[in-house]
């Protein structure tokens, strides 16, 4: 076992701080790296106060991990020492279900494993997270980075990317759909980014109008406040698709009047309340409300290489390792353009 | 003007009784038909005691219509007198809009006309359905039935057959797929048909035991006691699609744990309060709920003539029109096998 320094928080009141642990010794089929940039999701903050229940203390958060390869096992084919790695939401899954087999390791069927507060197979503990200074992962859950993007942009489409890619590809979004997205924060400018490089015409649904001149810059077509009930009534009947990446309960109903006929309202956050629909804004249009989960390692990757061929990156603020308890505060406030990305080297 | 027999509510709490209304004399595009049976659809109680809220009284209720052409205007071409004819949910719409256009008059942007209780643009007053001795509609909204079937066993699939027939076909459901069809009722019962004859392999979910029988019978696969949680557990993860046909609140997300990836659950039936859904249980595995309302014309057509061709028919119990009110309270306890169908010669 190898010590390694990272940031922990020890319950869920508690602030994050120093916290050293033992990673794995570099098995045959493992990668390990050295990380150097890390985002912060708001997921993070979720767990490390046991919001979603089954919080194991002390946590260490973190699954937008991106680093350098420090070493490999004697197996392992895709890396090699200095080569970019970088690690999403899970380092392993069973591997032999059909949703494995298929790529969907996050849909796997005995339960795949969390980067962070999941079940560690080979210590029988906890698994640790990226806000640490390396990690060591099997070669199959490690992700290949282009050196064309800078590295700290690329943290955050671990999770806010995958998670947006994703579904966009899955329902096919491109060229001729009204998609909107509803919600623009760390998701959200991912899917406006997305949306508007497969050619689709996108507009931003946000309750804050100061954010109209970013969701344009961003590549939005359009932005309409969603507090003025005469611009959400202008826009009854018009979307295809709409991203939902709001987390806090909202208005479920007033949104799916907006889908066109077979129109699919995709929910990629998820308030900790039920959602509630009115059952005939379903029926009207033949709509539909789906969920999308991050994604799987094979489409991880091909989005990793999608953006490293288009230019695509998240916008983010760089922050200092010490600075992630104020961090956290400012994500609850909406304050962040877009994403937080802890730079390791302060840790 | 024609008088015209019919039966109508006088308010929201008076029992059905006779009422005679006028139809318009027969346009040069319009059908006339005597009615001879009338399908009692769960939708007439909800709107004869104002469930849904806008109801007009008199009502005269009725949407599952078929009968024998008496008379056709000059430029009608589909039908002549003495025909079989029948007319479900909608008796016009714009038939301009796209939606119109594509098929689906029943999304048509300017509002299809309900075969009752909806705005009569020819006499300006309300339309009154097939309760009734005769109807005339336009010909774009009247489907042509087959004579190798028994009529009385058409009538409701006017509107329980195509709310289970256009769903079916829309998301092409067919050999291959676990297809379960939650509530057994007028529905339920013509979904397990569509589906098991589709090629699905068919599980009925329902809170009545004595059901596993006339379930099997219908031509499902299987059964499954909704209110045993060993059961419902057993089944999780299993079927493609489920097919809703409740319209009372039920948990959704206890039945949406029962999809596979990239499972479907279709409601057909709505309650009248909110659906609620626990939001991880939409995200794993990728899941979608949607709504599906009747169909459009040449989607009936297709259904009525699917049919003919496969020996499809509703399971049926004759009533008279005065049996009516009682009727009634027989379908909220559930106490009809499956349909009830007014044979008009009685009024």
């Amino acid at each position: 076992m190898t010590p390694t320094q990272g940031f922990a928080a020890q319950s869920a009141t508690t602030p994050l701080g120093p916290f050293t642990f033992e990673r794995r010794v570099v098995g045959p089929t493992d990668v390990q790296f050295e990380i150097l940039y890390c985002g912060v999701c708001h997921s993070d903050l979720h767990q490390v106060r046991n919001e979603w229940k089954g919080t194991i203390y002390p946590i260490v958060p973190g699954h937008e991990i991106v680093g350098r390869v420090t070493a490999v096992g004697a197996q392992v084919s895709k890396f090699k020492t200095g080569d970019l790695a970088a690690v999403g939401c899970l380092v392993d899954s069973c591997r032999d279900c059909d949703n494995c087999k298929r790529g969907l390791e996050q849909f796997c069927r005995n339960g795949a494993i969390g980067t962070y507060n999941g079940k560690d197979k080979h210590t029988g503990g906890v698994t640790y997270g990226g806000y640490s200074k390396q990690i060591v992962v099997d070669e199959r859950f490690v992700l290949q980075v282009s050196d064309k993007l800078p590295l700290e942009t690329v943290a955050p489409l671990l999770c806010a990317g995958i998670t947006t890619y994703s579904p966009l590809r899955h329902w096919k979004v491109g060229k001729g759909h009204q998609v909107a997205v509803l919600g623009l924060g760390g998701l959200g400018h991912m899917a406006v980014k997305f949306a508007a490089s497969f050619g689709a015409e996108v507009t931003v649904l946000s309750t804050s109008p100061q954010k109209e001149k970013d969701a344009l810059g961003l590549g939005a077509h359009h932005f309409a406040m969603t507090k003025d009930p005469a611009q959400l009534k202008a826009l009854a009947n018009k979307f295809d698709f709409i991203i939902d990446t709001v987390s806090a309960p909202h208005d479920y109903s007033q949104y799916l009047k907006l889908l066109n006929t077979d129109g699919v309202m995709i929910c990629v956050g998820i308030p900790p309340t039920p959602i509630e629909i009115a059952g005939f804004s379903l029926l009207n249009n033949r709509r539909s409300i789906a969920g999308s989960s991050i994604g799987g390692l094979p489409e991880t990757q091909e989005m990793l290489d999608y953006c490293a061929a288009h230019n695509i990156t998240s916008d983010v603020e760089i922050i200092e390792m010490a600075y992630i308890n104020e961090a956290y505060e400012r994500m609850l406030k909406g304050d962040v353009k877009y994403r937080f990305v802890i730079d390791m080297a302060t840790l």
